[in-house]
């Protein structure tokens, strides 16, 4: 069989948490090959075996302060942003414009109302043309847009463990009854921070709700759902006092009684040949450290009040399947390759 | 003034977590003289300074092995029980019996239905008529049945902060609608454990739910709230990698749009002169540091859907206001003390 | 009896691990009264009881920015600067001399040697002279000279750990042979930092050595030991993902061989009277555990060798006998009262 | 070219923490083929998914209860015993006696004096003949004997850590010296522990010195260094709030001073070629992150004393190279693969 050519890619962002995750994966993918990774425009050079642990001792381009022409002189097909909101909003409708595919891990692509985008990340939006055609890359839910998008948002973290519990769900929920998101993340979801509210002597030991009302995956759930600004859901993020991973408790509530085998039938039409998404018999709720360093998704259920409601409970790593690895996915989507490539 | 003369107080199962606190704090009480400390009865005995970190260098009777003769040679007036649920169900009627007030702090005496005590407890209760009599020790809801009662129950520790945080709402909430808890817990609130499933290797990083729909809380909840085994209140713990506090995050909706300030004269009417209990300014969300270490229960709420609902945010220290303080709260009122003696 | 009457204090740095620890402790303490507390020149007003879970509830004086004429106009008898050294090196002379007794938590007072004090802190120190007048605060080893100090050095975290633990073994040591001062501690020993480096995300299921060779503390070491640049002392200490408590493994050799008894001996002249250095008997080695949150220091030791060398482990609380709690023994002896006031 | 056909393997104790890493990277190893999966002979059956989270979703044997017969029908050619001492010393005979190349990860054969071995792990070895041709399995230290051995003694997690940073030193090694090797593990080390002291409550936040002149790796440190039971060495481990990793701080005095080059030349020498071993430039000491998950250790040293001595810093992960790794690096070498097979 004759190899397939290797794409060239490039990351921006490449020393975060979730860009050094990428970063690794990319290395190690059979149909990838790294143009360039970069950190900010007046960041340090950073030797490539310094990204991740797993690729101490191995070569590869070092990190070097972002540059457009820089990047671009290395001619990427595919460039990954793995920046903030205001730096991925600037520079992917430029890389797209020049003939990049390109998958943004950031928030600037989510949310498909340019107005709802305002409100919520608090500057108007540079191109919202770009953010109509953008491509959400919830990957289990997406067909054939990924293989033609040149933009890919990547999901958020929470927004993935609860669209991938809820989205099933979507045809038998009780409608006007509540939907209770409660999530709880691990810290690396925030970034690498320079900030002494998330100091290792603030953290440890502790636990608290943040964000009520205020979050920006709030919209991004609702908007998964196809839900208004008035369906009554909420969504409280927590954050734990361990490094990785997210996991949340999902309440809703049914239009008719469910049993076990319905469910089991629904969750099994939705994911039997998902790679990267297990969902477990009825009553074995997944713990974090099920999914933790890997790149699935699993999700547990319980039926209460006689089948009227149940508890759903996601888990993911909120840096592979919630950053990183769902990257990874939308890139094999997107160029034919076997989804679970680099990732197995 | 003439000084209060000394309650003797005896405290059985004082080398647990809860036990030492405990301990700790009469030990200290300006109106409590201790009179014996009882471990398990084929325990070892220890040297009271060994007790907890805050006895070091201090002296006073070791922990001896429990035995009942022993216990009643002691002459104490009050005796604690901070002892598994099978021992407290043994011990309280035969001490009630002997004359002597008691502060249980299992739950063998929390739910007032035998059958229902059968059917969490798993075991058939010994002594129903003691059962009714028992006063359920959530200080601020009690009034004067403290000062008579001769067997009090202590709450549980996710009963203390869910009830403490929703029993004021009960007048405005809407009928029918489903109440969501969703708890979670410092690993302490399990006790000492000898199991590979509470080892540091196993929690350390990792978060979970457990016991949906089978927690002996929830019923105490249901109880607490007058609610029955049907109305829709759905209650999942889950186990935070941290050694002390619960954080539960409650989900409630209500029959007409509640605003700030109305909340706010319910909670103050609520607790305005109680000594242990915070609650703080509308959308101030409390973490578990601030109150990890105290006797105190803080409280915080924000409203969302435009009044109709709320989450609300309640923490406490499950060792002591879930717990140990708790204890010493009821004792000081069944003995007519200031509330706050021996908890400043 | 008469009351003694009050010694007014303020706290520069109130807000601060320390400075907070130290404002819950003179806030409860029966012979302070406290003046004013401040932040930085430049920070907010922080409500008294917010400064610590210990105080919520409770009434005093709020944190206000730092400002000498209003802190001078508050008239406290003694002033506590829980600063950065820069800070204090600027503060503490102009305090003495209004005719203020002070009390330092920082590093600028510690070493006495100019010279030396600019070698490892990086500035030239300010006053020389009150250099050499200033009294090193490891108060077991003072006498007098605390009742008539009136600026106190009070030592640092480290160096209180290794040289409560070593100090009574001088005699005894092999002459020329090395010291090793293995040194583990909590994160708080940093303070409040606003430093990737000192995240959450960067030190959780992380350990490491730092400072090796470079750490200020080694002089101060050195000089509590009366040992030259010389001689051979190594002082490695380490970063624990914990947030209080340091614990010092000291490794020793003996001039001639010793026995328990011996040592046993030694360790008793020197602390038997000592109310917050308890020493353990042969072999039993304390853990973090047993003195964080406490006043006390616990050192244990075991002979090797056949009693030519021996290990002793040194723990405290770093915010406490490192800090605040032995800040609070300094000002009792300074003014005459039981060393144990504020403290039991 | 001609694929090399597969080493058929089996592993008891396939469900401890090594085992089960033991396994994972065995279950993706290009030369292994799993024959069979054991735990303790009493214990459940577990499938093969649940054995390691990296193996979720993927097919293999089920780990069954050991049963000798059922081990030997596998056919496997290569066994590892990731078992209790006792299991191993009893195992590893009958299955040398029965044809298998054996890798064992317990402490049975890792002392070559069988007195010695009697007197630290408590009871008579049960084949010193088998002990005494027992490959002591320190990767980079042996050579062809791998090739040939029957039964490999895969060294403790401990003496890895410490003889990979020391052995390199030991022609430059000042004679009569101590030699301090002051070691923190993360408390899987200890294995899956249904211990109240190796509970979360127990050993979170806290930090402690262990088995001081009694830890069954000081005898094999000291084997690994050819020094006696009276040369001055001090082994001083300590239970660190972590999961995985080894770091150990290693105190050396030198016969004349040293350089950072002559140093560097010295680690060169023996770990150039290593895929395994990174030595660090001169002052740059390794944290616990940045091996944990690889099979890497990484050593770092800084000179002290004008280079008359020097600290020495050796971090692994304890389950990896100080357990499993190594296991698989020894079998790679046993059969003549590629050193890096399976751990890439």
């Amino acid at each position: 069989m004759a190899e397939s050519p290797k794409v060239r890619v490039s990351v921006a962002g490449a020393t975060g948490y979730a860009g050094a995750e990428l970063t690794a994966l990319l290395a190690s993918h059979p149909n990838a090959e790294i143009a360039t990774l970069h950190g900010s425009a007046r960041g340090e050079t950073v030797p490539f075996e310094r990204v991740h642990a797993a690729l101490a001792g191995k070569s590869g381009p070092a990190v070097e302060p972002f540059a457009m022409d820089r990047l671009l002189d290395s001619r990427p097909d595919c460039v990954f942003l793995a920046t903030p909101n205001e730096t991925s909003a600037e520079l992917a409708p430029a890389l797209v414009a020049s003939g990049k595919r390109v998958v943004d891990l950031s928030g600037s692509f989510r949310l498909k109302d340019a107005a709802e985008f305002e409100r919520w990340y608090g500057f108007p939006h540079p191109d919202p043309a770009l953010l109509e055609t953008a491509v959400y890359g919830l990957t289990e839910w997406c067909n054939g847009e990924l293989r033609a998008g040149r933009l890919v948002a990547n999901p958020g973290c929470y927004p993935t463990s609860i669209l991938l519990a809820l989205r099933p769900l979507l045809p038998i929920l009780e409608p006007g009854r509540a939907i209770v998101c409660d999530g709880k993340s691990g810290v690396s979801g925030a970034g690498k921070k320079s900030d002494v509210s998330f100091s290792f002597a603030e953290l440890a030991g502790n636990f608290k709700a943040y964000g009520v009302g205020a979050h920006r995956h709030e919209p991004e759930i609702r908007q998964g759902l196809s839900l208004g600004d008035d369906a009554p859901l909420v969504f409280v993020p927590h954050l734990l006092p361990i490094v990785r991973g997210i996991l949340s408790t999902l309440y809703v509530g049914f239009s008719s009684p469910m049993t076990p085998e319905r469910l089991s039938a629904i969750y099994d039409d939705a994911y039997a040949r998902a790679p990267f998404v297990r969902v477990r018999p009825h009553g074995d709720l997944p713990d974090l450290r099920a999914v933790v360093g890997t790149p699935r998704a699993e999700i547990g259920y319980r039926l209460l009040e006689g089948g009227r409601s149940a508890v759903v409970v996601s888990v993911i790593d909120n840096l592979l399947k919630g950053a990183a690895s769902q990257a990874v996915q939308n890139f094999n989507r997107m160029y034919g390759f076997d989804e679970t490539a680099g990732l197995a």
